[in-house]
């Protein structure tokens, strides 16, 4: 008979002879950087009271104007992070972001046997290994859930339930911001206008290029494709492209095309060889990654064995953050140790092979079409197809050229030589098309 | 400057303390059940090689017929049960499903200290907590992450990424057989044929009670629900909905209110009261829930603090599940513990409120809709529309009746009055609209 109704009291688990294993070991927590994301980790702390973590210290510059009245009292608020880092807290959470000085509160953290829980993706992409072994040295243990694609549990979904798949592919909406921008741009927008809205609402910095020029997205892809494809890439050599160059005319021809216009992240391993870029692109409005709006984030995992897995939700935002902290947290508490999965060095060899969206400005003459196809036909690319709308003036027309898969460096070729066209007026602007 | 170009060799990572951390340990692997899913198993294991993980025995009955040609010799193929529990492995892979003998077999190897990775649904919706703490209490572990939603890592990502939230409602996509056999209706097929079709793809069993029926997904939900909303309820108190009462009228008429029909496990936390469902609902074609095609599996967990999170995937199949089975293996091996999520003994005590489509077959005559509105109005809910499509013939007419969100045993009540008109040729049926 069903013998559901019946609870597991902390004493029963305890039981288990593993030492960190069964109920929750206490943990004493310090927080470095009490901004958005700190202050909802300390709220979600004092409100939800989860067992074994208690907030004991608070670190950040000028720190007074940082307390809040809803915090229990014995929490330490310090501006001296050699203090902290001193004191007997046994996690560092850091929240302040970048590589210094966050990077060497971490180190000394977990030279002293810490463990620390992150949310910094930069850190972790250019250094987390070594920071691994680090911890792993020293007995302490990394955590950084909220570096990639904050409150969807992308990161122990990789690690802890597809590690027995073998990921060949990884497509992801990996930054809010810009798919703030271009989902409203999609409905309309001018980019400027965009922008200047998602800076009011706090979704962009006053400087946007770490966002925009896809920076903040290449670090996180970098961190997933050490976690899925088990491969460890600088991510200096995933080159991003900037959305500034996409106009409304762009998601006006994309609509045509069935598509719209999103910063993608994507990386492959198909034979040992690895592929890996950042930037717009066209996707179906039939595929998943049509479907994030505003600040969403989504990643989609392709696995040898279990096929294509899809994780969405907010990816930012101080709460959504906050909850992949708390998490992390309470693994530490529960003993629960990363799956390790194995990666090994390796540089990207190898380009995307997929159909692209070329779009010219020009002032129109006869001819123009003629040279293009031209330069296309030298590289061996072939053209989809041409679709020119209505209702634009001949001194600055815009059209697209739509090409079947080809590599971007033959199609770079190609637009090198249209480049020089004296009818150009700006750069053509080529996009990947995902399929 | 970056270093990223380091890879971690094992021997670094077991410099950790805790005596489980680090490298993989060594795990003897028997497998209870060799069909699909345990052959997915094996293939895996034996093509990808993860460390750590040995297949020693194949247990099954008549199993001579099982043996195949490229699994490595040294495994040992037995008929006795008795002799591989008596056996050095150390952990059991229970897929032979049911109760009764699997519940058996699982409960002497945990007595016995060895782990437990299981598929099995219905013994974890039933038994989980006793098993968990059996486990607990003589130092092995059980894992599950294949029971619920198969390839797709809901548990873990529950689980380890989002125990930090505290998570309010559950919506998903549970079984594939409905899923499969509804997304065909909707392209026009009637449930007869697809059945049959289903079948013979080997989606659906001889007698598919258990999928259609519902049963299947609410145990999954059962699992889900204390995980995600940590309650413990009996799976019997969830009473499930067949989708065998879905006609092709009602995707036509779904079609017209900017919906379709899927099977939908939900389960609500709203000030510790709680309500479940399994069922066919109507979903808004815009809703994540519309997205999942054929054997797709998808579950929406929404926190207080993170919001909607989306998984979705294959949830059934061979290889989908094998991926879940040799996660929870490396995670075995690599001494990953689960983060006990604690939960209590509840009872289904509320009900959804939320808008209802009613469709009646009916031999028309004056008076009727008179009649049905009467009778809701009794019970104070309010019509949102009537629908009636032109071309059925009036001694056989279907027409819908769409009202405002009610609870269900309001509208129960008005049913029951309305179904004892003379002119209704067919029970009423009344899907919960999902918003």
């Amino acid at each position: 008979m069903p013998q559901a109704h019946s609870s597991v009291p902390p004493s029963d688990a305890s039981a288990a002879p593993s030492p960190k294993a069964g109920s929750a070991r206490h943990l004493r927590i310090a927080i470095f950087g009490f901004g958005t994301v700190g202050s909802s980790v300390a709220r979600i702390l004092v409100e939800s009271k989860p067992q074994g973590l208690e907030l004991t210290h608070v670190f950040n510059r000028k720190v007074a104007r940082k307390r809040v009245t809803w915090a229990p009292a014995s929490i330490v608020w310090s501006e001296d992070a050699d203090a902290v880092l001193a004191s007997d807290v046994d996690v560092i959470v850091e929240l302040a972001g970048g590589l210094d000085p966050a990077g060497s509160w971490v180190r000394r953290a977990l030279e002293a046997g810490k463990s620390v829980v992150t949310a910094n993706k930069k850190l972790i992409a250019y250094h987390g290994i070594d920071l691994e072994r680090l911890a792993a040295a020293k007995g302490g243990h990394l955590k950084y859930g909220a570096a990639v694609a904050g409150g969807i549990p992308v990161i122990p979904g990789l690690e802890q339930g597809m590690a027995g798949d073998r990921i060949e592919r990884l497509e992801g909406i990996l930054n809010g911001t810009c798919n703030f921008i271009l989902s409203k741009m999609e409905e309309g927008a001018e980019y400027a206008a965009v922008l200047a809205e998602a800076q009011a609402k706090g979704y962009a910095e006053a400087d946007p290029t770490e966002d925009v020029g896809g920076f903040d997205a290449r670090a996180k892809l970098a961190i997933l494709m050490r976690l899925a494809l088990r491969v460890q890439v600088e991510p200096e050599e995933i080159v991003p492209r900037s959305i500034t160059l996409i106009t409304p005319v762009d998601f006006s021809y994309a609509r045509d095309l069935g598509c719209t216009i999103r910063q993608v992240s994507r990386a492959q391993q198909v034979e040992g060889r690895i592929a890996a870029a950042v930037g717009p692109m066209l996707v179906a409005l039939r595929s998943p990654l049509a479907w994030s709006q505003g600040t969403e984030n989504m990643v989609i995992a392709s696995g040898h064995y279990g096929g294509d897995v899809v994780f969405s939700g907010h990816g930012a935002g101080g709460h959504p953050t906050a909850v992949a902290v708390v998490s992390d947290l309470l693994a530490l508490a529960h003993g629960s140790r990363r799956v390790e999965i194995p990666s090994a060095p390796a540089s990207l060899g190898d380009e995307f092979e997929v159909p692209h969206y070329i779009r010219f400005l020009v002032k129109d003459r006869p001819g123009i079409v003629a040279a293009i196809t031209t330069a296309l036909a030298k590289e061996q690319i072939n053209i989809r197809a041409i679709v020119q709308k209505a209702g634009y003036p001949s001194d600055a027309l815009p059209f697209v050229v739509t090409v079947e898969p080809c590599k971007s460096s033959a199609l770079k070729r190609a637009l090198a030589h249209i480049r020089s066209m004296d009818c150009m007026l700006v750069e053509p602007l080529d996009l990947q098309m995902l399929e």
